[in-house]
């Protein structure tokens, strides 16, 4: 089975994230003075062939943690879903 | 009314992508032969206050074009839903 997925990582809570904090700062300058909260992530995107959900996820995981994603100081979240082929 | 949003910018199709192919690279050495397709891009999430979700999403999306996202090699897709303040 082929799965389409999504990892999204992020700062974890008290991690300073300078690319938010930058935008944050930036958009008052801009004119932008209702918006609040900013962080700044990054989203992987790729296809992993899998003999089920199951072991995708485990292996998604284990890839986050070795390289896609630093557990020390970033949190990561895992969609996928069964990529059909045209 | 307050929204939260996440803005999803990704290289346009064409456009080298060089931490996707260096991860796409780096997954086989790591043991990882099942994957491909890998790309890269980030997220910004972020509250936005403003007085209609048309509001809100004329505004984003002139921040991604002036802050937020390159329009030349880049490409942004705003999501937001209304917050809700506990």
């Amino acid at each position: 089975m082929e799965f389409s997925v999504r990892v999204d990582v992020t700062h974890r809570p008290g991690i300073l994230d300078p690319q938010g904090a930058q935008i944050e700062r930036s958009l008052p300058a801009l004119g932008y003075r209702n918006v609040g909260q900013v962080s700044v992530g990054k989203t992987i995107r790729l296809v992993i062939e899998a003999e089920s959900e199951t072991a995708a996820r485990a292996e998604l995981d284990e890839m986050c943690r070795r390289l896609l994603a630093n557990p020390v100081i970033e949190a990561y979240a895992i969609e996928l879903e069964e990529h059909v082929s045209a």
